[in-house]
């Protein structure tokens, strides 16, 4: 088994590919992130070259994906679901396995919901033109959708003991879930504040992650990228709205 | 390993849980419907009851979701990378049964979009009440994402020899794939016989499981629930707007 993992993502954002780049950090893991390095192989036209490239097996529909070897992987949760056992950051039973992987894949959902805030009518408009809906999509996002995913995230992780969302240890998980409340504290502080007495234990949780030493140095680093409003998560005050 | 597997869905439509239906269904696997049978421990009671209930380790969000003996698990495409090598409905090694759960969960983005064009909004307000903006949503989902989507699948099915969407053969990827172009000639009748002449393989192919034999007995049964405007895919002519 090759030793170096090459991770394919936009370039700038910390986006979709983050959530793969934090297990890798996490786990100590020799990575490149061929996007964002330059030379013979590397950068974006690289990652275009493997998307539609005639040796690649099953080709993604778009970043973030995974080259090991010969093999290409795309869709963020399925990587995690191949990288788990292989970097440690996963319970080696298939139960366990496949309940991590429905845990990340509710928080995709939740990610996708978060980033339809922006962008409610398609990704090709700019968010200055689809405001209104954007505003009226965030409120109910805000009300209903938060409060329901965050919610369920508690119940999972009380019912499991409060330490670890799936499994006896630590896992993609919960590393995935701290990312999730920190994009959520640049994108909707108010909302977030808000609901901090109901979700403690995740709170806790995204605190301990946070403290992990590689997870601190990564923090620190250059190779974490600033929250910016390119990305998934976005500081516009007007979606963050409470009533 | 128990016999029977037990799904558990909202009775009275096709939805999410349609994918995990024609699996079980194609591969003649004995299975229980099980929120739309009545009696002790069935019903949509049974089915609250399992997502909340003290036994369920790690509890859904929602359905569907399967039991399996006392395993239960959410999540749709996760529940396909379950059952697929259990019903032989995917090929046995680890690269093929990752690339089959890969175009699964790019499905499920198509699904969850084709969903968004009459709930661009929230899902919880009716469709009237979001109208304005599902018009605008749709217009871009018909020209943009719908072509972006199905020619994606195309191309991958194509490379791959154009008779199975991944491996050597028949897989629950297959299944999903028919189910979606069946949800899109309800939904979307226009809009996909303009693509038609774009995706001849994938069309041959919906053809090529439609008349797989349990997938007519199927089909043809009352297990089978008719299409409408309760589903996943609406027939809502407005959205359906090529221009």
């Amino acid at each position: 088994v090759p030793a170096v993992y090459e991770l394919f993502y936009w370039p700038g954002i910390q986006g979709r590919g983050e959530f793969v780049r934090l297990a890798l950090e996490d786990a100590g893991a020799p990575y490149l992130d061929v996007a964002r390095l330059s030379g013979r192989g590397r950068g974006m036209k690289a990652m275009f070259a493997l998307m539609d490239g005639p040796g690649t097996r099953v080709p993604p529909l778009g970043p973030p994906f995974l080259r090991h070897g010969r093999f290409v992987l795309s869709q963020t949760a399925n990587i995690l679901l191949y990288l788990g056992p292989r970097l440690g950051l996963v319970g080696r039973s298939e139960p366990e396995r496949l309940h991590a992987h429905q845990l990340q894949l509710t928080l995709a959902d939740l990610v996708a919901e978060a980033h339809d805030t922006h962008h409610p009518i398609a990704v090709s408009l700019y968010y200055e033109d689809q405001k209104a809906e954007a505003h009226r999509r965030a409120r109910h996002f805000v009300r209903e959708r938060l409060p329901k995913f965050l919610g369920y995230f508690e119940r999972v992780l009380v019912k499991n003991g409060g330490r670890y969302l799936v499994g006896r240890g630590h896992s993609y998980v919960d590393l995935s879930m701290f990312q999730i409340l920190d994009g959520l504290a640049y994108g909707f502080p108010r909302a977030l504040t808000r609901l901090e007495r109901r979700i403690p234990r995740l709170l806790a949780l995204a605190e301990r992650v946070r403290a992990r030493p590689r997870v601190v140095a990564y923090l620190a680093s250059p190779r974490r990228m600033p929250w910016s409003d390119d990305d998934l998560f976005r500081a516009y005050p007007a979606l963050d709205q409470l009533a």
